[in-house]
């Protein structure tokens, strides 16, 4: 009954980290779909499950590893017949390789993928800023992959940090408005006057309150491309794994 | 691993019909829940499945039965580990006894939540009119259960449901702007002048883009009011089932 044939491609989001971001994902991937009626859209299996402990205080040491329930929720959506994982919370990735290890399924890979965009978009581009989770720098996903392509990356300074961490917080909270996204805004202008070409958005939480429209500089949006991956991947087009 | 406390009930959504419809139900859910982290949402299971056959082809015997597709998708959120189901499909509940009697766990009743919410927001009321595909008219959903309550139910004429279809349509093919909405918001003033004391937004492509400031009767959203019913059930409070 549910067909297997490239165009019935059934994509799996392990999500709920947190829901709206979620949210989101999912809205990216329906508007990115070529589709004038129901029947075109992509089949998608999505696990919000945001009792996922949070990612920032295990990487820190500070509370229970999300590892079993992260392995746990991608065997799930692997059992519901998914094809592909894509997962939206960044901090999530430093676990990749372990949650990999586990299903038969490709996960895809966001911080490569953003790290791809920023050197399609910007060649030769010497350094880019990152607005993330403590526990996505900490976890230093970005800067490996950024390092091996010869991108130097910049972090905000302490109080900047704080800032973004609380702002996150705000977001989390249900306080999607202009004022917690001019947190983001602010900060990522001190990181391009700091030298970065441009701004990471990883963080999911941050591209449902941060506005492109309102900064001069260029930022890119992890979730977006995350779910240009995962379209691609459904319609049998190239995309960027592990 | 995955725990079945209370507070940690999953709730699955057979969603795909359309998909913009799903990520609304699940807006709702999100926006409904109280929670300033991730760890106080609902965990929730939705498998976006567009290539369900259109109902309302079926439902006037000119198309493919979704019957089997609901049928497979209602059992997949069950094996996942929902412990109910939300359709967010008016059309689909025309089906719903015979999904009902293939998977274990309850399925919401929306179009019952839609009724029992029209009466308390409006008691005594006499007449309802109905915004829905010309598959959900002709199964009779709404039908039989206002009249077991006492409430007529009046629905577009000819030219405005031929105008209802082409809005539909033009939802689900990502118009979602003020004219389309104005579509719905004329063709329910007609129907409040023929005697409506409400109007029922009886396909969940229509809140999509009808605007309720935009109008001077009352309306009710099934979308909203199925969200209410899930996140009821997820926090253990009453909710309406078949």
């Amino acid at each position: 009954m549910i067909e297997t044939k490239k165009q019935d491609r059934l994509i799996g989001i392990l999500g709920g980290m947190g829901p709206e971001a979620t949210l989101d994902l999912y809205h990216h991937i329906i508007s990115l779909t070529p589709a004038k009626r129901d029947q075109d859209h992509i089949r998608v299996l999505i696990y919000s499950n945001p009792k996922i402990p949070n990612r920032t205080e295990a990487i820190a040491g500070n509370g229970e590893s999300p590892l079993s329930y992260l392995i746990e929720s991608a065997k799930l959506l692997e059992r519901g017949g998914a094809g592909v994982i894509a997962i939206p919370c960044n901090a999530s990735h430093h676990f990749l390789p372990e949650i990999q290890a586990q299903v038969n399924i490709p996960i895809l890979d966001m911080i490569a993928a953003t790290c791809a965009r920023l050197s399609e978009l910007l060649p030769g581009v010497k350094a880019a800023g990152l607005i993330a989770t403590l526990g996505t720098i900490q976890s230093g996903v970005y800067h490996k992959v950024l390092s091996r392509a010869g991108i130097e990356l910049l972090t905000p300074d302490e109080g900047d940090q704080r800032a973004v961490q609380a702002g996150i917080a705000r977001v989390k909270a249900g306080e999607h408005n202009r004022s917690t996204g001019e947190v983001f805004h602010s900060v990522g202008r001190r990181l391009v006057k700091a030298g970065a070409n441009a701004v990471i958005l990883g963080c999911t939480e941050v591209p449902l309150v941060f506005n492109p429209g309102e900064v001069d500089y260029v930022s890119l949006n992890s979730t977006r491309i995350l779910a240009e991956a995962a379209v691609s991947w459904a319609l049998g087009k190239e995309y960027i794994r592990r």
